[in-house]
């Protein structure tokens, strides 16, 4: 049989054909007007995808870079910072915080579980210096959603800013950066925004310059401040990555005119399908509180993980990720974000209930697909 | 009359059209073999340009990332870095080491003038402990060529190590990194490479891993270490900008095909046909000590320098620069370098003499142009 090969791993993802084509075209110099008109509606787009009325930051790197900036400019070597982890994603901000010298303090949350918000409350009110508080949208190697919007009225009440990385998952993940009180988003352009990996981005809240202002961190390419004085001139400070905004600027109009809410409604359907279909199939989820941009499934019990991701790949064409450090072998996870639709879910469930069947383990693709498509023709 | 548009700016520079279509291929995900053995094939062939057997680091970020990183990895809080200015990149070095709070030092050379190796070697006697030299390869602001082959042997003599900033013409302007005794060059993928901007590389010679060992900066995004300990593994770090690392694909195939030495030669070529030309319609350099990648071409006395920028883009389609700070106004700058080819250096010629003519400076535009084909057409 001849497959075709479908991307639906958690970023990259499959980028928009549009965009694809917008990245291609020649280029142009980065300081004309040309350019900062793109530019200038991008930063405007940008606040909408983020549902924000604070400036959102532009940066030619991958998101990483963009959470460094985050602890750069809102740190302070005198004031300690609170990291939640629980998943890879999570752990790298101590790592971060720790490079910088930043006292950390740090909760442990098991891999697959979310934070508990009490315990945030807690903490910030024995160490209310504490700067900011870290944490992560879409804890990509758990497929676990943190309770950010408790979070954020946690935090609202403190001298404490807090800090989320939706690298993986903002504009397909429910986000509401205002709304629900959170002073920095970072973002990433390789999964729920369509284009390829190469840009980051940091929304920035008001009580976050007030941090900004007081950070004593040494920073040059990712300054929050001189990359905001040049948002008020339609430009960037360096020279960023033109073919990748071009290629933004096609995936944001698409994303403006199909709308927020929208967007959201049709993850979450994307995801709750999924689920219902793994479940149909017999099988269980390792999330307790899954997110809606990607779904991590247990292995079966006898059933060699590391084979069956390999099979995805190898047997019907299609890319998902594994699992990490504990939980390598365990789990598979496959995403639904961005430029996937309900047929690469589809194609997703066929698979892993195909691969699981060539392993020995027989479950009822059939079940596990009706009940996919069931969810996704629901009213809404 | 319609005029096709003709980007001969210093950077971002036109796209290899290979590079271009390579850039907009599908997305793959970029933690498999298939990625794996581009990045494996990157890594070589960056050797090959920069002519250095030492790993050359590539990073996600526009080149100031690069410099930002060499200093990061490079020097201390407690040993003087030694900066050369002349230009705006010559003067970023001196904002970078500032901004990470090492003590800098600062040889001032006039702009439009090159750095006396001498001055450089009478500081390094002054001040042994100094951690590394800051200098630049093609000082784009001013056209200049600091003497880095002179550099170079004066710093390997020292516990000094030479850093050179490569951005604006490595793979165009010759740069022999390993022959000249250059411990650390940085590069960008959106001048003499050939692709768009978003990457950008930094070679590292064993005596600036040494350096690297004993520095006391925060860095992570940058970090040389992490970075090198991926090229082992043929990866990166963090998610890589994928579709440009196609592009870069694309065109390192070709410049390792062409060979250093023939695109040192035919940038030369290009350059001091682009300079005779320009003396045959009697005009002036501003450079006293030129790069062959970029030509500053100084505005005769009387002529708005601004209006005959301008006039370039309105009336003939062409992207060139004009002068920064101190020299605004005074010079118009146009590359020759990368995917550019002599009878783009023709069209920025016509264009040259056709806009001062319109002007009320009427020139030779033949003249320019004969000197110009004569020395493209003289045997090597």
């Amino acid at each position: 049989m001849f497959y075709k090969r479908r991307l639906l791993a958690p970023g990259p993802t499959p980028v928009l054909e549009d965009a694809l084509l917008a990245s291609a075209r020649p280029m142009i110099h980065h300081r004309t007007d040309e350019f900062n008109a793109v530019l200038k509606q991008v930063f405007e787009q940008l606040k909408t995808v983020f549902l924000t009325k604070s400036p959102v930051l532009l940066f030619t790197s991958s998101g990483t870079g963009a959470m460094e900036a985050a602890v750069a400019n809102l740190c302070r070597t005198d004031r300690p910072a609170l990291v939640i982890r629980g998943g890879k994603f999570g752990e790298r901000w101590g790592e971060i915080t720790k490079a910088y010298g930043v006292p950390t303090d740090v909760i442990d949350v098991p891999w697959g579980e979310a934070v508990d918000p009490a315990l945030v409350e807690k903490h910030l009110k024995a160490k209310p210096q504490t700067s900011a508080v870290f944490t992560t949208l879409s804890e990509t190697s758990t497929c676990v959603a943190h309770p950010i919007r408790d979070l954020g009225a946690i935090t609202r009440a403190t001298d404490t800013v807090l800090v989320v990385d939706g690298i993986s998952g903002l504009g397909g993940q429910e986000c509401r950066t205002d709304e629900w009180q959170v002073d920095v988003v970072i973002a990433g352009s390789q999964k729920a925004l369509m284009i390829p990996p190469g840009l980051a981005m940091a929304s920035v809240s008001d009580r976050a310059w007030a941090k900004v202002k007081e950070s004593n961190l040494p920073k040059y390419y990712f300054s929050f401040d001189k990359h905001h004085k040049n948002i008020a001139k339609d430009t960037t400070p360096y020279t960023p990555a033109v073919s990748l905004i071009f290629a933004l600027k096609a995936a944001l109009d698409r994303m403006v005119a199909e709308g927020m809410d929208a967007i959201f409604e049709r993850h979450q359907r994307l995801g709750r399908a999924m689920r219902e279909g793994v479940g149909a199939m017999g099988l269980t989820l390792f999330a307790k509180r899954p997110v809606d941009v990607a779904t991590a499934v247990n292995v079966p019990a006898g059933v060699d993980g590391g084979k069956l991701k390999k099979m995805f790949e190898t047997d019907f064409g299609i890319t998902v990720a594994g699992g990490q450090d504990a939980i390598k072998g365990k789990v598979v996870r496959i995403a639904h974000m961005g430029y996937m639709d309900p047929f690469d879910g589809l194609a997703a469930l066929g698979a892993l209930g195909m691969g699981l069947g060539r392993l020995g383990h027989r479950v009822d693709i059939g079940a596990g697909m009706g009940a996919a498509m069931k969810v996704i023709e629901e009213k809404p």
